[in-house]
């Protein structure tokens, strides 16, 4: 485990971002893109009426998770992670090729990796149509591509001032067991499986994501931390927002590590942590009510924490809602 | 440079293409996918009349291309070999997706490997509309999508017993110049510079491949050797075939080698080398004209160089007409 540290400490504000931005955003040639680079996944349109999504994701050992991680969990968070970009769009996962780079054909590692890649896939009816392997520093990068009808995606840049923030399930777990196995913080034995699930076997909201089209007027998932990833919605939408860290919802383990000593790490987790994979969104206040009873339908609670506005920038209130003066940031893989 | 010895001289047969087998093929789910693993590329049909192929190619350094290889040369081939597996299956290019996992964020070294990426996706109007960059071993990643009218794919299984088998272009000059940078052979210095090129920066087949749509029978590009890629047509197709040695076209360097004491490894070069990325490709020999006019169109030689029976198996003809006992093999990543 390389880098728990970092992700939860990492502290550089651009690096991969303005990598991103400088070298491969571009304006799309053809007409048929409706986005390019730049949001979760990008848009093409291949007949009228119909929206794919396209989605990559790319995980290396060492970095995104620990050398001797089980392969079962790894082969459903590989899929994972590109299904909550799915999810954040409002795309239904359809399609998946895996590429990968294996340190040897060990071919009891790859069934269990697969198994787990194939129950997750399965679940969302997702066919595995292409790959290539090769041998390499294990590396794993899948492309997904999800479809929805025209027009009708989701994307970062859609907040009006006045929108309600909100986000789905809870945020930090991830984060706190990367810091417990790390050492930097000691949580009671009992808590950390639970916690440890949240980093290793993370859930799509897909169901979620389906269910926000035509109420949110963005969304994105938390995968490197709620203040990052919400400055992208505000970035692209070209406004700013107030958030209350009390409103922002976590277990309760955090909860009360953020009244105690480690109040700076768990505040750390809550912010800038990563890997949650939750939904970020934003909707008009009217949504109220459709929202609460999507909340309902899925069992998931789906939590306001705060509101956007004009004026650009982000705002994070504290608990006796005075301003943070230096929020954690996001992780960035070049910070 | 780790393994141009083996490139060039591996030997094992399965490996590869076994564990592709064992643990990712199966058989799709939904009824829009036309082709899931197992082709140059997967099709799924997103509409009426429409095709897309999709399909997935990982470089790992040291292992694709050498440590230091030049960024721009990268750039380009990272891209083309996708293009060549577009190509194979009659497909016009269309989107591309980057992922890339890099030891730093070496700002120089990304703008020039995205020099060589975009010239060769202006040249064909391909647009790069997603990616993810990590940190990491370098390790390159691109998803490739093309179309064509739905139903006019070329895949590996539609060749008939009597079929002419063709290549395009040459063969085994990319292999000959890894042969000679690992010191296995000795090439004149003057005739590297060619060779080292066609390593470097091969050209997909793109306008070849749009070409043969409705010509040829079965295609696919020639990037793990003739031997092992001409054997998945025959698998696919359960058909036989028989190839001459004196017919399959090559360079001067390599066929005076041929008639030399390097003779084996020349056999190897031509027989087993890959990353040529000439399409070879099987049609009905009532295509002849159409194919020679092909040629004339494109500039590009497309040679006969045996023709498929109904009986199974891979007869290698030597220029003295007797079969070949123990053909090289084709490169295999698990061999």
């Amino acid at each position: 485990m390389s880098t728990p540290a970092s992700r939860v400490l990492g502290n550089a504000p651009l690096g991969e971002f303005a990598l991103i931005e400088r070298h491969f955003a571009r304006a799309p040639r053809a007409t048929d893109v409706r986005i390019g680079v730049g949001d979760d996944g990008a848009i093409v349109s291949p007949a009228a009426g119909l929206d794919y999504v396209l989605t990559v994701d790319m995980l290396v050992e060492g970095r995104h998770f620990a050398r001797g991680a089980e392969p079962v969990l790894l082969g459903h968070k590989t899929l994972a992670v590109n299904l909550s970009d799915l999810a954040a769009m409002g795309a239904k996962p359809r399609f998946a090729l895996l590429a990968g780079a294996l340190p040897s054909s060990d071919s009891a590692w790859i069934a269990s990796f697969m198994r787990g890649f194939d129950a997750l896939a399965s679940r969302y009816e997702v066919d595995l149509i292409g790959g290539d392997t090769t041998r390499g520093p294990l590396t794993l990068c899948v492309t997904a591509i999800g479809e929805l009808p025209a027009g009708s995606a989701i994307t970062r840049a859609g907040a009006r001032p006045g929108d309600v923030v909100y986000v789905s399930g809870r945020l930090g777990d991830a984060a706190l067991a990367l810091a417990a196995a790390s050492g930097s913080i000691q949580i009671d034995a009992s808590l950390l499986p639970a916690l440890r699930n949240r980093l290793d076997a993370p859930e799509p909201r897909v169901a979620l994501g389906l269910g926000l089209r035509g109420i949110a007027s963005s969304a994105l998932d938390v995968s490197d931390g709620l203040t990052g990833d919400l400055g992208h919605i505000l970035d692209a939408s070209h406004v700013g927002a107030t958030i209350d860290i009390a409103q922002i919802p976590c277990g309760d383990t955090l909860r009360s590590l953020l009244r105690g000593p480690d109040r700076e790490i768990a505040l750390e987790c809550l912010l800038a942590g990563g890997d949650d994979y939750e939904l970020c969104f934003t909707a008009s206040a009217t949504m109220r009510p459709r929202i609460d009873a999507l909340a309902d339908a899925l069992g998931l609670s789906l939590t306001a924490i705060g509101a956007t506005r004009a004026e650009q920038g982000l705002v994070i209130l504290d608990e006796d809602g005075r301003p943070l003066a230096s929020p954690p940031r996001a992780f960035d893989h070049f910070a």
